[in-house]
């Protein structure tokens, strides 16, 4: 394999990644192979957002990405993803410099930088890390992904954290064991929660979506869509205190927003369903995005975006699928139409 | 789980997948994981095109669908989808009746079977195997996929398929290293025979565009590309007359079509660019396609068709990427599609 680098190239990068979940890292394999040697941005974009490895570092089972019928962790995952990236040739930015695959130890647990800023109305396009890096490049791919918005509450977070029956996500996790013929909350009141109660409903003996106002925010197919379904029940005007459990969610304290009483659900799993926050805001708003801030993509079936040598792949440009497989073709997607627009750039 | 299956809901199936490659197990995946309970026909669209596990099959090293860092077999590969999709409650059709992932005993071997035909002007719409079988169901999945268009030569097709460095997929193949600093030909002279040309430059020592006419099909942009790159020499006039090499391909013999004069070209690897049929025709103009017979997507960026509760997925549906990955994500989407439009229908 050629070693030429950014170096080799005028100080200019060909491919710059910025992510590091299932959509970066199958950018950056596409990429490499390509033999355009991409270099990836794997740590946090703005300083709090992104983690190395995405949402599925988070994620203890993963059954449905394909290629693994007994399931894998989403960090052993995401841990081949990069193995993968750096064998051929992907080189990632450290706080100690650029490091190919041979000089990295402690896989995703190396300090990767994080991003700072993009400019993004110059060419090459400029990408600095918050560690001082300035790196120019002729395209930009953008795989930050988005973070699930949660309730905010400590033991929502442990639960979620350690498999405990507490998911932001009932098509990833809705099918495992542990949900079937149990209660089953789901909090929020929009498309989505609608779409995850329903879909729940499915295995649940009951299904209790737990909605703060008095009427759902959801479509009105939807809103039908959950009147027609005997398992579902709502519980209106009710907010969540407390997420209640050990080892396992048992349940959760609620409060009624309107009489202020406070009440107990016992439940066997709890999907917090009120919305995903795509992590764009480091972009300054220089791509076209929609008002919750995902990346639109000028053409919808590829990776292409308002700005010509800047593509998006992965849950920051999806508000719809938000699966790994889904994030990992779109990757794919954007590896490829990089790697034909430098062509016929010259670049 | 629930043993819910066609017989306890009226006879009719839920969703019902054409096709076993990466889309269509991909697709079995996430509906069967939706409690959807599909059932897949795995064998051969009308009767030479289609074959279980689909082009990978055919395909010897698998180096860039993510998750698998050290490369895998293509046969080995769809095995583990297939495994995956039936783990979940997946059924297949063969030609002894629908069987459950434990009544499998021979995997993609299985005789699974074909299919002859399907209506898509009535409701639930139906799919009739070649055996009498005959299946209503309320979706369908179509994931037929794809198969390259070959030169259609003994010598060629052998090495095709014992990975003897004849291709047709320059982007899954031309970054093995037994290519690389390898002069290289490429067989066509469309913009995919460019691309692919320009593809394998960065590895090749000379890339050889043999085209059997005295001017590309390609677009203006495209034959600029050529022209421009100096390691890409096109063999005007050119037809590949017999494939050469034992284990390997050591070249090609060729005919000048106008002069009819013989003559050899050493080569390392030979990339066949010649296009893709999609595998349609058993939908009898039912779908609407493009002019090469690609289903076209309602919404590009969805699975839907103009046939409400019919979904496309893979290869039969993309005429840009066609790669596993890409394929197996878009597996996910029709699934996803597929079960939330049954939930709207109340099916």
């Amino acid at each position: 394999m050629s070693e030429s680098n950014a170096q080799s190239n005028g100080g200019v990068e060909r491919v710059t990644i910025i992510g590091s979940g299932p959509a970066g890292w199958t950018a950056a394999v596409y990429a490499a192979r390509a033999d355009l040697h991409p270099l990836v941005f794997a740590g946090r974009a703005t300083g709090k957002d992104l983690m190395p490895g995405g949402q599925l570092m988070l994620t203890t089972d993963v059954e449905n990405y394909p290629g693994f019928p007994e399931g894998v962790t989403g960090p052993a995952m995401m841990e081949q993803f990069f193995k993968q990236a750096m064998r051929f040739g992907t080189r990632v930015v450290t706080d100690n410099g650029v490091k190919t695959g041979e000089e990295i130890e402690h896989g995703l647990f190396t300090p990767f930088a994080n991003v700072a800023s993009v400019d993004l109305s110059v060419r090459p396009f400029v990408v600095k890390g918050d560690n001082g890096v300035e790196v120019k490049s002729h395209s930009v791919i953008i795989a930050t992904g988005a973070k699930a918005n949660w309730l905010g509450q400590d033991n929502e977070q442990r639960l979620a954290q350690s498999g405990g029956g507490v998911s932001a996500c009932a098509v990833c996790d809705g099918a495992l064991p542990m949900f079937r013929d149990q209660p089953l909350g789901v909090v929020g009141g929009g498309d989505t929660a609608v779409e995850e109660a329903t879909y729940l409903a499915k295995f649940a003996s009951t299904v209790h979506l737990i909605h703060r106002r008095d009427e759902l925010r959801a479509s009105k197919i939807m809103q039908d869509r959950v009147k027609a379904n005997a398992k579902i029940k709502v519980e209106w005007n009710k907010v969540v205190e407390e997420v209640v459990g050990q080892k396992k969610v048992t349940g959760v304290k609620l409060k009624d927003t309107v009489s202020g009483e406070a009440t107990e659900l016992a439940l066997g799993g709890l999907f917090i369903a009120i919305g995903h926050t795509p992590i764009t805001e480091f972009l300054n708003g220089q791509l076209d995005t929609d008002e919750t801030g995902y990346i639109k993509l000028k053409d919808p079936y590829r990776s292409t975006t308002n700005i010509a040598g800047v593509f998006a792949a992965g849950d920051v440009a999806d508000s719809v699928y938000r699966q790994a497989v889904t994030a990992a073709g779109m990757g794919c997607k954007a590896a490829i139409d990089a790697e034909r627009w430098l062509a016929e750039e010259g670049l």
